[in-house]
């Protein structure tokens, strides 16, 4: 049962955002998603937030409404973690709510709510074809910092599931980026089989390439060297992922740099979903 | 003396954040500034956003700027009202912090802090003019609820100094809306005289006529009764102000409705500061 929380028009077609009830994380999780006026074959693309991000982030900072009208594609813009009262939680922003990492924790205290990788891959996307008329075939994923690295990952092993896949500022190494260094130690008890399943650079190393991956970056980025884009880079050269790595002198890691190169992003999942 | 607060590259510029010390309003004021990549002839736009917005709800909100960076026009986004730990404010977000109304209040409560109007035709054009390297002569400026009817009450008093004017969804009448009356009554004692100094129909009806006014509104605000535009409406044809009202469908009085119709607000300013 989908529940209506907000509803706006926005150029042409609506950004809304629903609450439902989700058995993979016990708790009750929000989705921004924005509907284009367009009554059949409608591409989607899920876009994956950052850490401290909510779905209200993308949906009010980026601007990505526009090209979803031009391009007349549906926007699915989940939260980063479970949420509520009694879902487990930490004083670090690297860990618990709004730092879910796009993964299934297997350690005690998280596993019962901590299964973002779960949510988005199986139980949002079965939502979302079941409750809309978009085309269930054309589904396209994309992300930024964590969920730049959470896309990636979640499109490496789900080739029939996502066409096409981008990124802005992605997080590549789950492994080795101080941002994960938490959750992978409290989600994930360190457990290095557990962790290659959803560290973007091990997962390029150990499996069949998938369609061109879209990059960008700012040179300004705060964060720039926790990234492990370089390494990345490397791995994905040597196995014949193909990449195009876009990387622009000036910008940092914010939304004021997301949308500046949104329409691009638009552009790429546009003709590839086509 | 300027500080700089913020600095993002955004499009082909840089959105800003400026800190000031105010003589105005006897506080630190801060503006939003996005400063196109341009040497000069830089126009400049001033926003006036809406109660209980502070200088970020425009510059993270809106998407303009996309479009300043387009037409190569610099953006000042005040902030609504003066702010700080001293600063007389209310429990009603209708009246003192995020509800400075730009006008100059004159009651002792509020006079000492509360001079927006002051604060944004003389002491903040004067600072933008003598910091930066724009086009001293060609100032244009809109807004939006509370911010819509300041820029257009603004304009229409300084015609030397504003050469366009625009807005959406307006408040116009600052002695009719239930918007205004807690300001008009504790900022100016409930003095007509004063008043109509800040109250755009007034203004219409008693002052000759400025460059036509675009105006953009949607038939979904849950306001729409409480802005008085059909009464402004009336009021400019009859005193010979030329108006373009584009009244939307679906779309309300928020920001999914301002970013929508951004582009278009860029467009009349810009062919107006040609």
């Amino acid at each position: 049962m989908l529940e209506l929380i907000e509803k706006h028009r926005c150029y042409n077609g609506y950004q809304t955002v629903y609450e439902h009830d989700s058995e993979t994380n016990n708790c009750k999780m929000r989705f921004g998603l924005y509907i284009p006026d367009k009554e059949k074959n409608i591409p989607i693309l899920f876009f994956l937030s950052g850490i401290t991000c909510t779905e209200q982030n993308f949906i009010q900072k980026s601007g990505f409404q526009k090209f979803a009208s031009d391009h007349e594609i549906a926007v699915v813009v989940p939260d980063t973690s479970p949420r509520g009262e009694d879902i487990p939680d930490s004083s670090d922003w690297k860990l618990g709510k709004g730092a879910g990492f796009y993964l299934n924790a297997i350690t005690t205290q998280w596993s019962k709510n901590y299964n973002m990788y779960d949510y988005i891959c199986e139980e949002l996307i079965e939502i979302i074809r079941n409750s809309f008329n978009f085309d269930k075939s054309k589904i396209g994923i994309f992300g930024h910092s964590m969920g730049g690295g959470g896309a990636i990952q979640c499109a490496i092993k789900n080739k029939e599931l996502f066409k096409s896949v981008s990124a802005f500022s992605p997080i590549c190494s789950l492994s080795k980026s101080s941002f994960a260094s938490l959750a992978i130690k409290e989600y994930l008890n360190n457990n290095s089989e557990k962790i290659n399943l959803y560290d973007p650079i091990y997962l390029i190393e150990n499996s069949e390439s998938v369609e061109k991956i879209k990059i960008d970056v700012g040179l300004n980025d705060e964060f720039l060297d926790d990234l492990y884009l370089n390494d990345f880079e490397k791995v994905s050269s040597k196995n014949n992922q193909k990449l195009i790595v876009n990387k622009h002198h000036g910008y940092d890691h914010g939304y004021y740099f997301i949308q500046s190169f949104i329409k691009d992003h638009f552009e790429f999942h546009s003709s590839n979903l086509l």
